[in-house]
């Protein structure tokens, strides 16, 4: 059993940490977490055994997991590493949870001990954050992808993947660019469209009580991310701006070819996009 | 109770058959269904008592309603009137389930039989079609729209408020241009930007394990509507085409805010319209 350290208890760090302990993968969870409220919470909550500062958490733990926005990861991650080895060479793992991988593994690359660090992307996750929002089972049968695996020290991979195995994920590897290239045509895109839906049917409709009323459950569910928090998704989207950016410019096209089969009472075109749009059945359930 | 008729024995008319029927309030469910398939399989399921024309579903049904894509129902509703008035002026109520009301509101307006019909928006539904997906408690907790009541007998709509109340929906009052607007502002948006992004995924994203691999609850949810049929979805967006252009011009404009804010790193920006779609919040739990 190893002591875990969660630097970042939100709604990642936190759920990581309740199952990790409830199933037995970790013996202790040290939590470092800077806004005292939230830390405060987590410690009631019973997320984590104690809340320490992160010295004293990179000095205890066997495991280090860096669960903060990937704009402040990128700082984190290499200065841990640098605290790593004045303590001990040896054994003592450092991993990343964030969302785009390209600029934390530049960021380490030439680290001398890039090895120790191992860069994941655990794919699971809800539109709330803070500890509050953290609950077992989250990443239950999910995919977590292992960035750039091949730089890091095989027995450090292997203690992260059976980590990852107790957390009932299916492990994935690819390098940094192909993530941030995917992640972005299939996940950011995904919250890009929700936030502008959301600032549009704010923006149209003025009175609010005509959303509520009128929001089935299909406006509901493609809106829904568009409650996601900016602390995570301004670096997310900063980090990934050239892909976000193609991915977008795909998007606004299509876009304008149903407007104007719509602008043009065009039924042929309209039925043949939204056929091939039918088409995510093939994939989605 | 009543005999009631359901034109179009797809998820609509399906589920409000399933309900109207085991709730006591239609001691006979007659189904009308073009599709032998479809026809059967209602059958075999058991949404109708039996499936008949629709001269004979006019002829019998207390409570006719009429539960096919806008754009059949434009046509079918005026007929349907048409041959209530040949058999009995008295009682028989004609309602349609429409997501659009302005034009089928406009193509009976002065028919003599005007006043037997009622003109509804019950605010459910799934991206499944056919009697397949019909089901029961569909309607539970939603809101159903009655546009242009006032033009309708009020025995008549008293009779249709009733038989929503036994589907346990809020009944909703408001003009069909209103509906018309509201509706493209909240749900259809929602509809086209779904398309749209299963379009931007399936183009960009050339290999679907991709897709598969890293979709995300939030990617499957935020999609879930481009699964939608286009016989329901293509006569609605042109029905309500002015109304969704416009809401479709906003949706654009502020996807290029969004486009503008990542290209120029402009963080500060997209920290505001990502604090304003939270916003949504507010209104959508």
């Amino acid at each position: 059993m190893k002591t875990v350290g969660v630097i970042g208890l939100g709604l990642i760090g936190g759920s990581m940490a309740i199952d990790l302990k409830r199933r037995g993968f970790a013996s202790t969870v040290l939590g470092v977490e800077q806004d005292p409220v939230a830390a405060e919470a987590a410690l009631t909550i019973g997320l984590v055994d104690k809340v320490v500062d992160l010295p004293e958490c990179v000095k205890e733990a066997d495991i280090i997991i860096v669960a903060v926005p990937v704009g402040t990861a990128v700082k984190m991650v290499p200065a841990i590493l640098d605290m790593v080895g004045e303590i001990s060479l040896k054994d003592k793992i450092v991993i990343d949870v964030c969302s785009t991988k390209e600029q934390i593994c530049k960021a380490v690359k030439y680290h001398p001990r890039r090895r120790r660090f191992v860069s994941t992307h655990p794919m699971a996750g809800t539109e709330y954050s803070g500890p509050w929002a953290a609950q077992p089972g989250l990443f239950d049968g999910r995919a977590c992808i292992f960035a750039n695996a091949e730089e890091s020290a095989p027995k450090a991979v292997k203690v992260i993947e059976e980590m990852y195995d107790v957390l009932n994920m299916r492990p994935l590897y690819m390098n940094a660019e192909q993530h941030d290239l995917h992640t972005a045509y299939v996940s950011h895109i995904s919250h890009v469209t929700s936030f502008a839906l959301a600032l549009t049917v704010l923006d149209k409709e003025k009175d609010e009580k005509h959303i509520f009323d009128l929001a089935s459950g299909g406006f509901s569910s493609t809106v829904r991310l568009a409650k996601s928090n900016p602390d995570m998704w301004v670096p997310i989207l900063s980090q990934n701006r050239d892909n976000v950016l193609r991915v977008m410019d795909t998007y606004i096209e299509k876009m304008k070819e149903f407007r104007n089969a719509v602008d043009q009472y065009d039924e042929e075109t309209l039925r043949q996009l939204i056929l091939e749009a039918n088409r995510i059945k093939k994939i989605i359930r």
